[in-house]
């Protein structure tokens, strides 16, 4: 197993701001957390971040091409805003985890609506940098499944 | 750490209903095999099913008395039209983890509110039967952390 | 043929409420009339009314197990706001006939939605008493189809 | 008791268009069942039908000035956009009975509301061309009481 | 000063109808009173009343064609429904006055809004028959000004 | 009879401001107008304005208490604003007749709401200043119909 | 006089739950103080509580048969989400006061709107305990009234 | 405690309006009734009525210059469309009690909402005149509390 | 290949009204210039028109029986109000291209929505009257696909 | 240039209220610091406040009697509610700039929407007091590009 | 005649996705049968795609200074959330054709609406990748009108 | 004091577009005068545009960590669709004054919502280029009360 854990928008931020509602770690000790986690899980991870929605677009198609096994997806504030990830998400085979450190649902009303919950597999949503753990763990899980 | 598994409305048809949709499990052997896993991580579990909103709520308020460590609900269709729920979550001080089998955020529009999640801990919507699993990870991380 | 008439919320009512709306006759003068409809043309009856959703949930979960051919329901003011009867009815293999005493469509806003009509075989609303027996004739004729 | 059965777009494609969702038989073949119907149960049967929405409001307004007893409408999609057959209805002393073949409430959201329903003494939906012979046993049983 | 005073859907039921709300005179009374008035007022008057939308359509077409000073128009219920009304009044260079018996504004919903107003004229509503003399009298005035 | 002819706010600038829209007559000229026209048909007026809502409050009271027959209103931008000018109305016995000098119909969506038309007895709006003097001629029809 | 103070869902919890909204008085302790205050103005005074919306359905019915004079409501989130306690009201002849703790109207949005209200001979919301007190206060006047 | 009693637009009118929505009394008749009522209880009281949206402001700005102890406001119309007496109120420490003579909730959909809710200490509405003496009632309960 | 270009309300009015929008042109004009397209091309084209729904359903449902190979359908106004034509469309085998003069998308609001977009193999809107013949390349591109 | 600065409602309780929103200067300090620069920048200011929505129209209209050069308003509270401010603004020549101590589009949603915008040169929100000098500022810009 | 053909988000992915809805040609088999097209018909042709939206309105701006005669757009997804694409088009001299392969009026709401539509001098929607080429038609239909 | 200018999309079409509504000066020559007038002040300035959303993002990002004194941003149509902008804006502790050049309170209804405001200091619309200067004006006035 090959996973991609993608980061959107203003998560390359994280520690630097709000920490009471993000917490006080940056992104790249999480990505650090994640690939030991994946080390003793014995999978293979990848991290990457961008600003830009055409970015996201083109790893999105790329993880398709190069046979990835799964995504986890932070999309940021582009999961509120963006068919065009919703669009390429329907264009791969790879399943795609949606994650969010907060609970959206929680939050304000503009928050709620993901365009891109209907073409993942799954959203977890609000226990902090946990959500990404978690979200390799319904990836494992599944792979167990079969 | 003591969990309470507690399932809502026509949670109790699981396997006799919609099989495509919710998996060809019953409710009998989802709660065995979570009764499983929290004797291998060495947890207490108890698991409870009520088509009765006020069973529900009763359930809900005695949890905070009698000291539970968290909750794991899947409120079913009462997520999307209760707000005594969400009350009753309001007024514990037991941390809730709201689980559906579905990705409710994939479905009808109806069934993207849910009046839980505002006071929830976290959401995890649509791995199949192992949202459940996630939603105690999901609580053994949190009691990690402490 | 053995068909459940099943009455929600406020139907034990009858008679002794708003008579102009609902006519003067009893739920127990109904309920007899519909038996004696049953005897005329040989088909099994039982009523039952309820003013708790999660009873008619019960009832409803439990005409699956016992094989009944079909139910006439009355959901009463739960039409509206249960989602939880939607889905006890999509989880079961029996027909569902909806009725309705006064028009709903023809009264206040808030009546004209019902959560039960995606998943019944038909509505019958507005005739007064006569939807029970209209509802009986549906689910005969239906039969005669076979 | 003489009755006038009304039916309006497209119905005149019954058995040519969609037939699973509306069945396989024409609309003579329906009407022939019904004035075979009416001549079992003894009284009179006009059957018309019209695309033209002003058409149909000529013949609602005449079935008031000939006396007929009761109308049976199934005003195909004009009962969603039609305020002038609303109108017509209201302008006359003739009780008419909405119907549908399909469960109008279970499909598009734009078929779920009827202009008709306000005035009509009540509307069946669902149960395929037998809610025409419903319709029938409404006005039967409404003149017993009379 | 020729005109036209045209009537739409049910106004032929006038006086046969809902007289408390509409009014005890008949529409070949009022169209007689409103001949008596123009005679009185010298200028001519003709009156026609039609059910069907195709042929409002068509007869304002031809005002236009026919070289008419003016349309004293009640359109009933299209008035709320009727897009195409509203295009062949933009269509045509006579000018339109919108007449209603009733007050449409003091009514339901859904008669507040008119897709004919922004293109006709002036809006006179709710002083029962005498919108229409109401009406020949505001181009009385407007020729003058001329 | 005697009429009380009533301008609300802004009305004071006709002729001043968006002549095309409302001509290019002022406030007195039209009220003179309007006397001239009363003297002709032999009957009362008196013509007061003002931007205050409540001044024209307590104008709607008195113009009760002091036996008026009439009132002529337009209300001008609190015809959209102004539930108190509808209690005000609706606290009376005397006719009011609502006019607007533009087709308000024809104009930005939030002109086309009146507060006051549910209390009015009918509503002139679009001829320009004519309104007024159609609005008198309505308030006459209406006292000879007695 | 003889009063029914009925609490509905969540109102066991009082004292337990959110103090600095509620106040730190507990459901016994209120009911107490109630019962002191009917001693002291001499009527009756029954309290209950429960969490099932169909036991309130119930106790509702039951006050009609019972004679009971009056009845103190405050249905917790059922006001916002119950149409069946709406309907139990408008079918019995016990004028109901509807009371809530908070000011509805200053918390979310969805707290705004009561079913109950239309039904109920008045509502007082946000004093705190003293909305109970208030209520009966309501009752008594309108007795001496008689 | 000294109280002032603010009555807003067209409640001069009471006991010459719609008597049978709001009692036959008048505006003074109600005044003596809440001074005769303080008196016996031993605070002061003030009354004062006016149509003018900015004396209404004029004066709750002054209430709070005055040093009163609360106010009994019952905004007439102006609840329902004035932000301005909102911030009033929100500008002041004098606390204030909305009241309604007749039931809000239970009439039209846009006297449901009110700006001043989310200011005052609680809300009255529905029990005829008795709303202010409720209101004064608060206020004493209120003062007891300390 | 044989054709139906039907043209609905209004159409008959090109080239006599608002040219600057809809060109100069007639409707004799532009079918005369089709079928001259249709000659060169070498397939059969027939024209019609009318401003009645109900004709243009017949016409639809004709267009069927006949054996016709595909429709250009410019509905005119009836596009954003006929539920009853987009039944028709759905109850025929032949394909129809949905064509309009003007770019529906870029006017008024009530423009937008079109019924029959949803049963049309493609929408062409906004190139003047050339839309006729892309349609028709849009057909005949579909035939060779074939 | 001569300059008229209008405060609306509640900007007289400016220092008393919320300061931590407002600031803590008072009205008549604000305006001396205004008048100080006037002098320093040598153009002349009147300011001016009032509660009265019919006075500040009567203002309003009195600026372009008077010759004023521009108008700085803070219309409070009836930014969102008075359509008649909109249509004053527009009877006149004098620009007007629209500014707002706090930042309007970051509070409650009903303060997002200004009824003045569409009349105003445009809007300054959010900086404190300093929105009225930057108006000022903005005033002096747009002269010297005269 | 120099032609750009621009494709938005995802369009790089025609052929490996859902073949079903967008055909199972690849973009550059698409692109070469269009320059085949353009060779044929002797214009020039440029074909670009870029998943950034960024890339997009910096090739808008280019085609205006660099004098193209006409732009294809087929924007994906940011047809539906990108205002700044229908700035760019405002911006620029140069005619946009919009197209899209699927019927975006048939699919989802969120589908339905273009934020460049109102700035495109038409639309061509939902026959397959031949919306390119009638594109190209419309181009060259309307220089040969030029 | 150092201050960063931030344009976004289209922005560099200045000039180049629509002058009636943007003026005529680009926006090399509108950089200039800003950097002139910093000069005049003593403050540093740096002017920088972008179309691409993810650059203004890492520009935004850029300015916290290089400690500016404060941003000026016209983030143009971005304003009203990038959520991610404004948790850009959220996640630094440099102040924000949003911009624009025309009043977008004044345009079409999408223009109305800004998604920057909460999050920005202030906003500043429609006096033309100078809203860049009003701004700096306000991030002075800031620094000197320190």
């Amino acid at each position: 197993m090959n996973v991609l854990v993608l980061n959107g928008p203003n998560l390359n931020r994280l520690g630097k701001r709000e920490k009471e509602a993000y917490g006080s770690f940056t992104l790249p000790e999480l990505e650090q957390e994640l690939v030991d986690f994946s080390d003793e899980r014995g999978f293979e991870l990848i991290c990457r971040q961008s600003n830009h929605e055409g970015e996201l677009l083109d790893w999105i198609h790329g993880a398709d091409d190069e046979g990835i096994s799964g995504i986890i997806l932070n999309a940021g504030a582009y999961t509120h805003t963006s068919i065009a990830l919703r669009d390429a998400i329907a264009s791969i085979r790879v399943p795609v985890v949606e994650v969010h450190i907060s609970n959206i649902h929680a939050r304000e009303q503009f928050r709620h609506h993901s365009h891109i919950a209907p073409v993942a597999i799954g959203q977890i949503a609000g226990f902090g940098k946990e959500v990404y753990r978690l979200g390799l763990e319904a990836l494992l899980l599944r792979q167990q499944k079969g």
